[in-house]
């Protein structure tokens, strides 16, 4: 009758682990911002090659190199490199490419393809030993340790310290003294995160409603664009149900219309920045539409207009995401367990994407 | 008892006023390829602005310009304008802002950003005394007439020629030739669209399929991704049923755990280019997880692997989207009457989206 113990699940093992993982990516990476700023100089536009989780650790890193650092960024079409072979001129770009193994076959065929066009190659990844970082300008080697659960979790934090990285570098370049600043405060993130881990807020109470809701979106915008995208693909790969993840402005050009009674919205918004304001506006709105907001992080008035509240950290919106993911993992996993699944080895998955077979 | 016909709705109206909207935009357009040219000239990448269905527009447009033309594309992220107000330098880019009503704030807004980071500004909208085409470098007004129904559906198949003109104006800079022949299958796609509507083949079998499913998924991958977000746009909005368009890479990083029995899937596939093969295998994996696919396009092969298939256009993958999205929208009209809806006006929709109330 009783649920399995959350620490029995090696996703809960690895949600737990993030504390650490993040402090030794921290200073695994930090050194790196010399090579860094050496490959962006003489170069204009970062580009990202991702998937899954990977692809939403990159919104985020081109959000905040747009954002922080006056970088141009954008997401590749990895399927113009693999399949369309496309002849693009890349010498004036980064390309940044993200796979939690280093081994998937279409992003490492898009890095060859990046250089082989001019690109500066810069490899994100957790398998220090993968093709993708031996064929890199710079690797930028995350130390997440070893990742047994399907569903990526702490992979995923300690990509983003990657992307928090990269951007110090190009930040470094323009203004000394805010890249300090951004770096003192991404030195207090593995506390954050022991923070929420402990306290595990709100979590039982998003689960209960989560159970008994049948269709679930999940919004945030801006910097917090992929830590709503990465929250719905968690929970449709972990509790299999397909959740739609909306940036703001999409979910207000249409598939609003979709949202109303019977419908959980998980919510995620910063506690300051230019869009915890309009955050606000829309879980009101997604509330009168008869939806059940749980809102995830924000300011006072998005915690008061939350049906139920989970705390997020106290950091930044740029630092935000880094912390605020975890709560919506914790969230998962027991909702995983809650609907009768494992959610370390969810149906149909490998830990290794083909995505041609 | 009996369904509201077909033509009594304006959206019906709407799609069947294609052909003549296609052409008359394809002779408005065609003579600004010099302009164009000339925009383009010394700038090396292309950012697209657009929200909702234009922003499908811009993924067709940003995959067409990086694999017929050789140029760079990327989809920016007008909250980097409008909230955070980013300093990017954007000298090297042209800025191709797209909006029906050409008064969409925050895409008139991004454009204003844009030519004041350095950017050259082309408008593609369907309204000609808009904001948006008034302060633009070059305006290509698309003639699809007024549209009224709030899902759009001749403003959408409109702005695609308007990207295949822009892609016309990049590639007769590197291949005249070439050029000159997509130019001739374009002319082409009004008599195509007009036999898919004619035929209206395959469309009363994929609505059955649809209201008989409660969760429906929508994918497609490269030239016709936008084709697959739009179709699960217009079903969201029209139908209010929170659906997913997955890219094909997306859906098999994660989400496809989420497919089995129960599940309708729509699948684009061209019918020849280097996508044309996997799409049969996705079309095939999707089935064997218990879903019902109703195939648009493709291959024999694709046709041969889907529950329901639906006849795309006799034009190549380049151009396929322009015409495969009609019976998709035919489908999703037909399908809004079936479950008591009003097609013309989804709950909750303007048809001018203000983002930030």
């Amino acid at each position: 009758m009783s649920l399995p113990q959350a620490r029995s699940t090696q996703m809960a093992r690895e949600i737990a682990e993030q504390p650490e993982a993040l402090r030794a990516t921290l200073e695994a990476l930090l050194p790196s911002q010399g090579r860094l700023s050496e490959l962006l100089s003489g170069r204009r536009h970062v580009l990202f090659a991702a998937r899954g989780t990977s692809d939403h650790a990159a919104v985020y890193g081109r959000y905040l190199l747009e954002t922080q650092a006056g970088l141009t960024g954008g997401l590749a079409s990895p399927s113009v490199a693999t399949h369309y072979r496309s002849d693009l001129d890349l010498a004036d770009s980064v390309l940044v490419s993200a796979s939690q193994s280093g081994r998937t076959e279409e992003i490492v065929a898009t890095q060859r393809w990046g250089r082989d066009h001019g690109a500066a190659a810069v490899a994100l990844t957790n398998g220090p030993t993968s093709p993708l970082a031996a064929e890199a300008d710079v690797a930028l080697i995350t130390r997440a340790g070893e990742e047994l659960a399907v569903p990526a979790t702490k992979s995923y934090t300690a990509q983003l310290v990657g992307m928090v990285v990269l951007t110090l570098a190009a930040l470094r370049r323009r203004d000394p003294q805010a890249a300090d600043a951004l770096e003192e405060r991404l030195r207090h993130v593995p506390e954050a995160v022991e923070r929420l881990l402990a306290a595990r807020a709100g979590v039982d109470a998003a689960v209960e409603v989560l159970a008994s809701h049948r269709t679930t979106v999940a919004t945030g915008r801006g910097l917090l664009m992929g830590t709503a995208l990465e929250t719905a693909l968690k929970i449709e790969e972990t509790c299999l149900r397909p959740v739609r993840g909306y940036s703001y402005a999409d979910l207000r050009h249409g598939p609003i219309a979709a949202v109303g009674e019977g419908v959980a919205a998980v919510v995620h918004a910063a506690a300051d920045g230019p869009l915890s304001e309009p955050m606000v506006h829309l879980a009101r709105d997604l509330q009168e539409r008869g939806a059940t907001v749980i809102g995830i992080g924000g300011n006072p008035e998005f915690q008061a207009a939350a049906d139920v509240h989970v705390p997020g950290a106290d950091l930044p919106e740029t630092l935000a995401p880094l912390a605020n993911i975890v709560p919506a993992q914790l969230i998962v996993e027991e909702l995983s367990r809650t609907l009768g699944l494992d959610p370390d080895a969810p149906q149909g998955l490998a830990k290794v994407t083909r995505t041609d077979a």
